[in-house]
């Protein structure tokens, strides 16, 4: 047997490097379970092979060269020849596959990568980024402001787009589908972007600002691109994708010949997530999501929500995305992005106006919130509750607290009331 | 805030049924849960809404109206106009989405579902299913057998084609591509593609016998539309997909635009299947394979190899995917499938020849058993490795034990020895 567990090997810059949080089954040291999950995720297989030569041992050999036994981390080095370029389902075949279902482990977590250069620039990486998205809306500096339209889904095409206009006339840039509202016998995906785009145009002209419509395009790979075309021919920039229920085969075809910004919600993230043990961590999703080339991407609320994602973990995401290169420090492995723009933040889960400066201070500019029921559960309705949220994002702006600017501003002072921000 | 609870509540036909394992956050009831799930993964969200009205929410309202508390299990009753019908990426964002991430539930599972006729009968199910692929390989009765080349990579073209040779002739019907395999630098698809389906030709030949070659086109969905034509025009009949890495959006489309037999490798599964309280049963991801329709599906070797998976929850799923009818008993959920076909269980994952009566036993006649180790560890190579599998189907069908089968001949008793079933 092929012995992977190499401590004084060093990583070189063709290596792609995996972090691994590995428990191993009873009776099994942890060495011995480093050893399987290298195998099974590289050459190697339960039994010794005839089929097996020296030259493949050494070229495409994987090293398990650091060891926390304490945290059960593991650092395992492969040869990037391993993997082939451009192909995420593959990558994950390999370092993500097989692994989680072997019997030599009874919890298996990847927790972070560090891609080689080759390997970045197989992907095509986000078409417009944050900048180009800032240039889009021609807002330079402030955290843009959405909303999902609400309820989920039952509302027919008219009011769908009612709501949107309103969303759009009391502040907010952003309108976005919900992330299971798709093509629906009581809302048709057509004649929803029809008329939801129309008011748009409206919305344009009364506000003089920039709206944005986030169409969620989800669907068999063939229809997500009839419907981002049909989209694009009824002038919408952007379109939205559950990037994991529709997978990463779906997604690379999405960024390779779908022109608008992409936005990626990441519904059915928590499944692989969640438990602190196993499967896979958001920082990784998000890393490939910001390879294939989404230009916006859901991470959580850094704790302000109804979503769990602990501040340090989402800001850890954030920087992640947005920055040109991630030095590796305590347990986050090293990213050389090579020039891959950088992915807008979003915010979303349970936020309403009197989260704004909450989510702002730990966040930063660079964030996209999103308000659902913090929009259309306004006591006064969606008009009151988009204007409220630009209020609250306008005192954040102008150094005031919340209160205060709620003095003479009706819509935010019963925002903060109901949320119990405010008496 | 509405309420989802209602024990009085019959599913109808035209609900989708799904069952889920529910562990609460502290401080909340089962029940409390239990809302927020049926809330957030269909109408609902977590504050009162202005834009929801009376029609929707009685005619798109879930009901949770069966709960074991002791078990945590509680299924929920969704009226189908809340999916669209052949979306399986939207129907997982609804019932297998956000609700991972909220902060109300520590742990939850997506244990079964029941999908209504008009949701079954809005995928395309198995092209071949089980009938169609004995009819191509000639074979009525007994358990498909084959391998997997191993090293998993590294082999060259010529290599690759040389081994699958020796373990077509030396008595194996399939030979696979290992799953993170697709096109590398050291060895092509297109190339491996020429000269491996060369030497089946050679093989079909010289045994007179049917040999089925599945390659892996995991890849972007166009990349795998592409490799799919080019083994379809040199003449293979399968091609073999990594159908969560690849995700359903792709997998959809390689149904709809492939006419091969589809082969599903489940790499990555165990991230959402292994946990016992989080995530995705494997029951779950192979109903949803059988109706998107592959014709071929990992499942498990019922606790012979090396990858988890008890007898009992692999007969399960086997049942699932290979029979016209489930009956709800125990935990399992009733699903009529509406005439969709049969899905052929492959078994693979540590087996070798000695493996073969146990498997039968448990999996019965319509599995195919898939030996990667265990035929390219036998100690005189693949071709004898090839032979000791198939002489091991010979002793089951002729009910003969293995080590009586074995007295005169060696292939098979080396192997037994090999592997510590014979000394």
């Amino acid at each position: 047997m092929l012995d992977y567990v190499d401590l004084k090997y060093k990583p070189t810059k063709n290596d792609l490097v995996v972090q691994y949080y590995v428990e191993p089954a009873k009776g099994l040291t942890f060495e011995q379970a480093c050893e399987q999950v290298a195998a099974e995720s590289s050459i190697g297989t339960w039994t010794e092979l005839s089929t097996m030569n020296k030259k493949i041992a050494t070229k495409l050999r994987p090293s398990v060269y650091s060891i926390n036994k304490k945290k059960r981390l593991a650092r395992i080095a492969y040869p990037q020849e391993l993997f082939e370029a451009g192909n995420m389902p593959q990558i994950l075949s390999a370092i993500a596959g097989n692994i989680y279902g072997m019997k030599v482990i009874d919890n298996l977590r990847l927790t972070d990568i560090t891609f080689p250069k080759k390997m970045v620039q197989s992907f095509k990486g986000p078409r417009y980024g944050i900048k180009g998205i800032r240039k889009m809306l021609k807002l330079p500096k402030r955290p843009l402001l959405g909303t999902i339209v609400k309820p989920k889904v039952g509302l027919d095409e008219a009011h769908h787009a009612k709501v949107a206009y309103d969303s759009w006339v009391g502040g907010l840039d952003i309108v976005k589908d919900d992330e299971n509202l798709t093509s629906m016998s009581f809302n048709n995906f057509q004649k929803r972007i029809d008329k939801t785009l129309k008011l748009r145009d409206k919305a344009e002209r009364e506000t003089g600002e920039k709206k944005i419509y986030m169409p969620n395009i989800t669907a068999e790979t063939f229809e997500m691109l009839k419907r981002a075309k049909y989209v694009e021919r009824h002038g919408g920039e952007y379109v939205m994708v559950d990037v994991l229920t529709a997978g990463f085969a779906g997604l690379q075809t999405v960024r390779d010949h779908v022109f608008q910004v992409l936005h990626a919600h990441r519904a059915g993230h928590g499944a692989l997530t969640r438990n602190p043990k196993h499967g896979i961590t958001m920082h990784v999703l998000a890393m490939i999501s910001r390879l294939i080339g989404v230009d916006q991407l859901h991470i959580g609320t850094a704790d302000v929500g109804k979503m769990e994602g602990s501040p340090d973990e989402v800001l850890e995401i954030e920087r992640e995305i947005e920055e040109p290169m991630i030095k590796g420090k305590n347990h986050i492995l090293a990213q050389d992005w090579h020039g891959v723009k950088p992915v807008f933040a979003v915010a979303s889960g349970g936020l309403h106006p009197g989260s704004i400066p909450k989510v702002h201070a730990r966040m930063g500019p660079d964030v996209i919130m999103q308000f659902g029921g913090g929009v259309h559960g306004h006591p006064n309705g969606t008009l009151s509750g988009a204007r409220a949220v630009r209020q609250a994002m306008d005192a954040v702006q102008h150094k005031s607290s919340l209160t205060d600017w709620a003095q003479n501003r009706v819509e935010l002072k019963k925002a903060l009331i109901k949320w119990g921000e405010a008496k």
